[in-house]
């Protein structure tokens, strides 16, 4: 029997355990669900050992647990690492689900529900092309450990400690991570780049207390006021990032990677109108839209708060104010470097009489995996085998946090092959994963295991 | 009999009845105190009254009542408007409080309690002070028509509405209000300009919705950050006013006002320690601090709020912000034309992608009363009498709007003739109003009608 076979003959009882899954409202950030995290903890741990897996556990953590289980019998062969997550993000408004997020619905070939695409519909896409390797040919084609956590969705603090501190349990060749979506329906894509990030605080404080603006203002200086001065200085109108040393160390992009963004389906002006939804795009001039989100660092300020914004008229000097920024950044940025740049850039900048500080809450780097490792060319061979076009390599603006923490304390890159579609609504009410991916991405998982192996 | 021994010999009556009046709590902001406002408006109109005041009347509104009343048997002389509040502040945090807000405590020669300067002790001098001269001369040296609110510590609408629509029945020759302090304790002081408010809101709108800053971080415009960048560039580093056309109608101040500012015993380094607190005072440097908060006008920043604010990390990119910011103006400006150079400095400086609004709030020019005006250099002489110097003349940076409105509606200047001390806290704990400025007020107000009547 083939891989395709196999999965065409079970499509009915893997989206029935699918389902059974996603009714789960494994909730991790409501203490009310705590249960149900559980639950589908042990669902999933159930799945893996039925599927093949061996080495199952359950591994319990400060909040959600850990599921582990690997099989580990391809002596000389790559190792593979899987990773996903059983978590999802609360639902509400309810109002806004067409129907309730926790009882799934096949509509038009999608499933509707909350955690259908993040993450439950992909990461089972690992755990069923396993058992369709096991059935089809009695083994797999390549080591395999899979770890599944609860936290994803409330900052993922468990495997941050765990990954680190089991080196050597969880020693692979590469990982493989379905947590992405395809760049257009129809369209094999591999992600190939992440943007690191750098989340910091930025306070500033002016009087001792908040002063009449009658009495005090022109003499005075005011740290809401100093806030925005300051922040202003960062970018200039088009958006270009005016602090000395941030752009130090950017890496271009390949000529060729530049080249295949342009080939990609990119309508700017649906792109304006349909997701931005402002009166014209910002940012560099002289890059083009995929290359501002994709491969050139940002500054970005979050929020900002201080002084009195109620209803009416207050006339008040603010004492004290505070905006949420970020850096993202791309290959070769040094995070502690972008760090300290800032850093200096506010202690010149800060207007007279503002005090201003700076408080790190993250600092991560940006990756690129080069889509000649053997994983990434497997990958994409796959995919063309499955879905009959050649992959692209895009990268994603935002950050996996996950795939950085596999490069810096595992040493491995990471094989992103997402089967979401981009207009999933992930984390919106009406989160949808199409059926036909879901069945496509067992079977060009399943072929990129056997190829990585060296099997096909 | 004389005034002084009049004063003297009723000392203890003036205090309890003043003790009285305070111990009402006429918060006009709280609901629950609607009757004690009631009471607070009754006991006035009562003492009123019994001062030897004519046409006593409780004037209901849709808020809190005005008391009116009046004495008009001095045919050919001035006709004198004297204004004051019966309304106070919260007295919240009452921890903060010595003795309590309503106890009214004597301690070193200070009344200690909530209202007691502000504006009870003070207006109450004028009920004492025209009590005494019907004591002492049988008749008022001048026509007097009284009017006190219950509403100036919510914003005076109702005293707004009645003015204009009174203007015949207000009718006279100079306003008294005794709501300001002395420069300094011992210094006899007139407050001869006051700076106007326009007060505005500005609304930026970025993208449609806010958006993640990872997927959209490089090309899509922020509206926090574009008014960030907008406001920033109201000033300077320094304050210098950037925005065409605000300055081009300030009015200089006379070069003898300058002087006579130059002789007040101001103490900048106090000031920025005691007083502001922050590392150093802003504002124009070419000039000095008085002039900074008296003379020239400003634009502030009250308060800004947009995007993700609450503890941790979210990145998101706003799509809207707010921040509420005020023109003091000088005599001269005209607060439309200011109001037009902002709207057309926002529309021609808001950073591209964003749209920015302006909502206006409240617009009154600044104001000021011409030292040689007979009323004012009869008060200055009363005090000058009473407190043994000679009074200095200062302006307020900030705005009392009864003030504009006697000069927009009636035509009429205004004595400000206050007896409060810098350090009296009004609106916070320990509110306090030194004993002997009531009884000195009390003179001095007397002299002061007895003057301008020609009658001393």
């Amino acid at each position: 029997m083939t891989i395709d076979a196999y999965v065409e003959s079970h499509r009915g009882r893997f989206l029935e355990e699918l389902l059974e899954l996603i009714r789960v409202p494994s909730i991790s950030t409501l203490p009310e669900h705590k249960a149900d995290v559980d639950r589908a903890a042990a669902m999933t741990a159930d799945r893996l050992r039925e599927a093949g897996l061996e080495n199952v556990e359950i591994v319990p953590t400060q909040r959600h647990p850990l599921v582990y289980a690997d099989w580990l019998h391809a002596p000389g062969k790559p190792t593979v690492l899987c990773y996903g997550h059983y978590d999802v993000q609360p639902a509400d408004p309810l109002h806004l689900w067409t129907t309730p997020p926790f009882e799934p619905a096949i509509r038009d070939g999608n499933i509707y529900a909350r955690g259908a695409c993040d993450d439950k519909g992909q990461f089972y896409m690992h755990v069923k092309a396993l058992e369709t390797l096991f059935a089809v040919h009695g083994s797999l084609p390549v080591n395999v450990k899979v770890l599944i956590e609860g936290e994803e969705e409330v900052g993922g603090e468990s495997i941050a400690r765990y990954v680190p501190e089991n080196k050597e349990k969880l020693r692979a060749d590469v990982a493989l991570v379905s947590d992405t979506a395809l760049y257009a329906d129809g369209l094999p894509t591999l992600c190939v780049g992440l943007r690191g990030l750098i989340y910091l605080e930025v306070s500033a404080k002016g009087p001792s207390r908040d002063l009449h603006s009658g009495l005090y203002g022109g003499a005075a200086p005011n740290a809401v006021f100093g806030l925005a001065q300051l922040l202003a200085k960062a970018k200039d109108d088009e958006g270009r990032i005016l602090i000395p040393g941030v752009l130090d160390d950017v890496e271009e992009p390949a000529d060729e990677e530049i080249a295949s963004w342009k080939r990609l389906p990119f309508d700017e002006s649906r792109f304006l109108a349909d997701e931005v939804g402002s009166s014209r795009l910002t940012g560099e001039p002289d890059r083009m839209v995929l290359e501002r989100v994709w491969s050139r660092p940002t500054f970005e300020v979050h929020g900002i708060g201080g002084g009195f914004t109620g209803a009416g008229s207050k006339t008040v000097i603010p004492a004290e104010a505070l905006a949420k920024v970020s850096f993202r950044l791309v290959p070769r940025q040094d995070p502690e470097k972008v760090v300290a740049a800032f850093r200096a850039w506010v202690a010149a900048n800060t207007p007279p009489g503002i005090e201003a500080s700076v408080r790190v809450l993250s600092a991560g780097p940006g990756l690129v995996v080069k889509p000649e490792h053997p994983a990434i060319e497997s990958a994409a061979a796959a995919f063309e085998e499955t879905m009959g076009k050649p992959t692209v390599f895009i990268r994603s603006g935002g950050s996996i946090p996950i795939v950085g923490d596999f490069a810096r304390h595992l040493g491995i890159p990471t094989v992103m092959m997402g089967l979401g579609l981009p207009d999933d609504r992930l984390h919106s009410p009406d989160e949808k994963f199409k059926l036909e991916n879901f069945h496509t991405g067992i079977r060009t998982i399943a072929r990129f295991l056997l190829r990585y192996g060296g099997s096909a």
